[in-house]
């Protein structure tokens, strides 16, 4: 071990650097890729499902006969070849040139994360207010920290986002707010999808007091019975920014994500993000491109929503068969995650440690939200583990549980840790949000 | 065409946004990628001098072998084998464990950029200063831009940065400089080296005044005649945060870079990145960890420093022969660039669009000044074009010159063009940075 571990920086940071610590919590999630722990925490999708050797086969020629431009330096805005390739991929969803997109109106991204670094960086100054979802996506809460912003959270219900807590949060915040970020489809980490009805009156709501509306949609495309309910974007061309990724539909490994701006704003992107990354990596845009050009993609896209629709089956009826009375928990038609709320008095950030001892891993609830609150809540993730082992984590789990309810009965019930600040403190690193 | 084009947005942007301005420059820049024009203004390598049928096969099999890994989220950090590679990789120039460097203590990044833009984001709060050579390379301030801090730049020579001007730069920023920024060897854009003497004195300076330094080392390996004096980081432990990329060694496409930090700073360095990009990309990442662990990429630096030793002389022996009297330059013994100062009067800005037309390109001298200062300079790259195409671009260029000096003569001295603001508007986009 070689270096200071004493930090002797610190009267020399930045002032949007206060707000970042490491957390006890981190280290655990170390321990949760362990092989024997049953890892609900993850976010990562089920890339065994993919044609790797075809992929491979593919990536290969890409370097051998197209070296000269994918091992090269590209443009900033990405690829016009890789933002048509965006655009017929958006037209799944409905947003198409009828409603004003346009691959010159793409940004192409490292992943989804720098999408929202970026939208974070063109509009948020210090004490900027960001209206989201609570609970919300670990990685906008850390981007929007970066900012200086702060989060004011929404609650949502089974039909997503209650409009009438949009309007109460607008009011409160007035002209300190500068967008929503939402995720209206299966969304992280509630699994609970913003109906058609909520969606215009959302839309409607943030047109009348002039708020920008971010909509972040990876999820979308992995829907269990039948479609979504379009995008946001796909309704309204004026106001809405449209975010998403390959992450979950091709492979995060890559990094290959966008922003569907206004023109205007988009060259602004551009610049925001020569000055991050330079450019996007003319690889992996290239390996994008051709996979979307050469390859079943749409076939892809269903493969994983049956693979995913048979875990997120088996992690529902573990619930239902092993959880103890008193947990509730939602039921998504798409994507990633379920959201758990736990029997009263119970702390998923306490617990975690004895989980991990248990071999099982989760998300304690606190992270998604911006104040520390959530310790009533767990995110699990079904995309990742096979049904046999999903069913033996929630096994594992509610032993877990059932202990910490049967010490309560003894010892009484417990303060609920509660923290303020930073919410990313206490989120797992990237391998598993 | 869709999407709006006037900018509804601009009431909405962050302070940081509003430097940047688009630029009637920066369309010029895309005609210079035209077959027909000799570009001397990019900063690409020439990959086409990689094996890139055994590049192909090593990806292929990466995807095919390790797609349920190098498909896949990674950490934050970057893997603990590419860090070791890196490690391997610094050794070369003197950076080891005798001095300090250690795998736990290497981020990776996407490319030298994020690499800046990390460090920037770190240490800058708005109005902070920072202390750059100037000229400087494009990107930093870019980086530096967005973080609102402003760049006091440090005179050269033919030795590189001059102590006593930065003895002079600290005193009279005193207090409100945060580090200092250099690129010791073969300077971006100036060409020149910092001497083992001035190494010694520089990093003495910035100890006495507690300032930090960065250290952008992206040629350091590729000299033409011995080797490059040690890096600073070699040197020097405490203070002093070491950058260097792939981008110019093996491939700028796969966007992989590093930053060699104190301890306790990497753990912020990569709570920053987590925000920004979540995560390096895995696949790169194990590519370029591959490449080291079974190519003969030593064996490939000493072929990049022969064909560029080949077309540096090119181009010092085209000046030499074709420039107008009064013209002046910097002869590198590494490296990618050239700095030439023209002869009195003359305006590398205002002379572009003439240099278009006659089918040549560069950059202007403006681009690497946060002042707009500059205009009686310019870059000229000497890696990616080969020899013949390079005289043959000089001699465009000294056409274009020569009818310059002419129109002086004829019409007296123009006012020279001098600007204010953000330098980036007058750079080129990422392909020719």
């Amino acid at each position: 071990m070689t270096g200071t571990t004493q930090d002797d920086y610190t009267d020399r940071y930045a002032r949007r650097v206060r707000g970042m610590t490491t957390s006890e919590i981190r280290a655990l999630f170390a321990v949760a890729s362990r092989p024997e722990v049953v890892s609900l925490a993850g976010g990562s999708p089920y890339v065994a499902a993919l044609p790797l050797d075809a992929v491979g086969e593919m990536l290969g020629r890409l370097a051998a006969e197209e070296g000269t431009t994918s091992l090269q330096y590209g443009i900033g805005q990405g690829t016009a070849e890789l933002r048509e390739g965006i655009c017929e991929v958006m037209s799944l969803s409905g947003i198409d040139a009828s409603t004003g997109a346009s691959p010159d109106d793409v940004v192409v991204t490292v992943g989804g994360q720098q999408a929202l670094d970026l939208v974070a960086r063109l509009f948020l100054d210090p004490g900027d207010v960001v209206l989201a979802e609570g609970p919300t996506y670990v990685g906008a809460l850390g981007a929007f920290q970066a900012a200086q912003a702060q989060v004011r959270h929404v609650a949502m219900d089974a039909d997503g986002l209650i409009p009438a807590a949009l309007e109460a949060a607008i009011a409160e915040t007035a002209g300190r707010a500068k967008f929503l970020y939402t995720i209206p489809t299966y969304q992280n980490p509630a699994g609970v999808t913003l109906t058609d009805e909520r969606r215009e009156q959302v839309l409607d709501i943030c047109e009348r007091a002039g708020l920008l509306v971010v909509e972040d949609d990876p999820y979308g495309t992995l829907s269990f019975a039948g479609d979504a309910p379009r995008p946001l974007r796909a309704r309204r061309r004026d106001g809405v920014f449209y975010l998403s990724t390959f992450s979950k539909t091709f492979a995060p490994g890559l990094r290959v994500g966008w922003i569907l701006a206004p023109h205007a704003v988009r060259e602004k992107l551009v610049m925001a993000s020569e000055a991050q990354i330079l450019c996007p990596s003319a690889f992996a845009q290239a390996a994008v491109t051709k996979y979307l050009a050469t390859m079943p993609w749409r076939e892809q896209i269903k493969s994983y929503r049956e693979i995913y629709r048979e875990r997120r089956d088996a992690l529902l009826d573990a619930l239902e068969d092993l959880m103890p009375a008193g947990t509730t928990w939602t039921r998504p038609e798409g994507g990633l995650f379920v959201w758990a709320t736990l029997p009263d008095g119970l702390d998923s950030k306490a617990m975690m440690p004895r989980a991990i001892a248990a071999r099982v891993a989760y998300v304690p609830g606190t992270g998604f939200f911006a104040d520390g609150s959530g310790a009533g809540h767990m995110r699990l993730n079904f995309s990742f583990p096979p049904p046999d082992r999903i069913r033996e984590g929630v096994r594992r789990l509610a032993g877990v549980m059932e202990q910490e309810l049967a010490m309560r009965a003894v010892f009484g019930t417990p303060t609920r840790h509660r923290r303020r600040g930073h919410a990313g403190a206490d989120t797992p690193g990237p391998d598993l949000a």
